[in-house]
């Protein structure tokens, strides 16, 4: 797949979910200021590249994308929520995201609060919206199953706490590396699995999209702290530089830029190998979306 | 039913949830600091009141309780990161809860909130552990639905929205309604709706059972606005009159305490009606239990 069709892919398949986002943040029978916190934020743009994984995973078995749109929402409001809260003053204390000022700028602690734990919340409904597309009741269970473990204590706000406990510390590679697992490699490791459980998939079929996901998850946020080093402040949204003022570690600071790299490649290498042992019918969006995610500048 | 009988039903129900909620908090591969908040809060006492509507419902119904477990251990987690997280500096402020520090007192706001996340989406997980009963998936996913719909943004998320942006100002009638049907009533409802779900009750049944629900869950708050006027500080583990000393509205303040008193009886009577209409095998304990929650002092 070439870039310029992949970027076509993409440009396509993020309008689905932007326009379905938008008729979920429409939430009836709600406060109004709830409501516009709530969508201030799951609208506010972003790559949307957690629910595109969900969509390529349902393509590459042949399968059609529609009962992966509402699960590909319900990750992003589990995405924005974690963003809010992270962006809190008791958090990272950060006033802006995406060139916006963050949620609690806008609208105040209390009510980001609120607004995280809302769109938490209905995270899981919508998950449960998969039902109108025939997919068993049974796998849509495991689905909500998945969700609340790879992004609950044992999943990203596992990672999330390490994150924050290792601040302003030297971590270990050991450490750090729990920490991209669990803060940034859980959920994607999530949106892959639950594509391949709306296709049908064979346990054996998990197993090798799970490795997969993870290395890809794992080679994003090496990407992340390689783009903190060397990327343009205008495209990464945030002070290039920040995580290093904060004496945060990250893989440069750690092993250094050559070999983090390097270990980036090896992550990916090894996912498309993960792949290939699947046995899918299609897999040339879910390969082109490994490299996009190395080579993306921002 | 006795006094002494339903505080015997109580004591061996609160006990089954107690133990399966320790169960639950020993939750492993997870950061030790994040076990210890969320299990800190999750096994802090508290009436668990709201297990026991669940349970006492499939009772109604002469079914067995085992499903009805895990279901009321997630209530609990929903209610107890509701109260972290309302406890929180920028939400209520507040040092103690039932007669304990609170959880950002103990382990700092960013924790705090990071356990009510945790909480919060660990209740969904729970939930599905019903399957372990022979429910069918249908109806678990039924019960996945409503507990997103009553605790997010057009439930009890949204009675805590309304419930802030209602304090220091003089509320009417109608918009205190809206906070104690929505921060308190609605989990109420919940609760009883999966016993019925669980049970596998009609249509008509659940109908009627939601309209007593939702009757004792506002008492149960009217009766939490009387006791803040009248209450004994010891017993209800917080300064007695605090209400009022930050000005907030409440049915005492607004329709005056005779009148509280009756809207409250009549709220019970209307609940009791609404059982007997349900035609369930017995409804001794529920109507135990709506007569508790209006002679209880604390």
């Amino acid at each position: 797949m070439s870039n310029v069709q992949l970027k076509e892919y993409i440009n396509e398949k993020v309008a689905l979910i932007s326009d379905r986002l938008a008729v979920y943040a429409d939430v009836q029978e709600v406060p109004d200021t709830l409501r516009n916190a709530m969508a201030y934020s799951l609208l506010a743009g972003g790559k949307r590249l957690r629910p595109l994984f969900v969509l390529a995973t349902l393509e590459s078995f042949g399968k059609p994308i529609e009962p992966g749109i509402p699960v590909g929402c319900a990750v992003e409001m589990i995405h924005t929520y974690s963003l809010i809260h992270d962006d809190l003053p008791a958090m990272d204390d950060d006033d802006f995201r995406r060139g916006k000022p963050t949620n609690h700028k806008v609208y105040g602690e209390a009510m980001a609060i609120l607004a995280g734990d809302a769109l938490l919340t209905y995270a899981f409904e919508t998950v449960c919206e998969a039902q109108a597309y025939n997919i068993p009741a049974d796998s849509i269970l495991k689905i909500v199953r998945e969700l609340s473990s790879y992004a609950g204590a044992r999943g990203m706000v596992g990672g999330q706490c390490a994150d924050m406990e290792g601040e302003n510390t030297r971590l270990t590679l050991e450490q750090l590396q729990y920490i991209h697992q669990h803060k940034t490699a859980d959920l994607l490791v999530f949106c892959v699995r639950a594509g391949a459980i709306l296709a049908g998939a064979e346990e054996r079929q998990l197993a090798l999209l799970t490795r997969y996901a993870n290395n890809i998850g794992l080679a994003f946020q090496i990407q992340d702290d390689i783009l903190d080093v060397t990327g343009d402040e205008m495209k990464i949204g945030k002070p290039v530089g920040s995580d290093e003022k904060s004496s945060k570690s990250t893989y440069p600071s750690l092993i250094g830029m050559e070999e983090s790299q390097a270990t980036l490649q090896r992550l990916v290498d090894e996912a498309n190998e993960a792949l290939t042992a699947a046995g899918l019918t299609d897999t040339s969006i879910l390969r082109a979306l490994a490299t996009f995610v190395i080579e993306r500048d921002h």
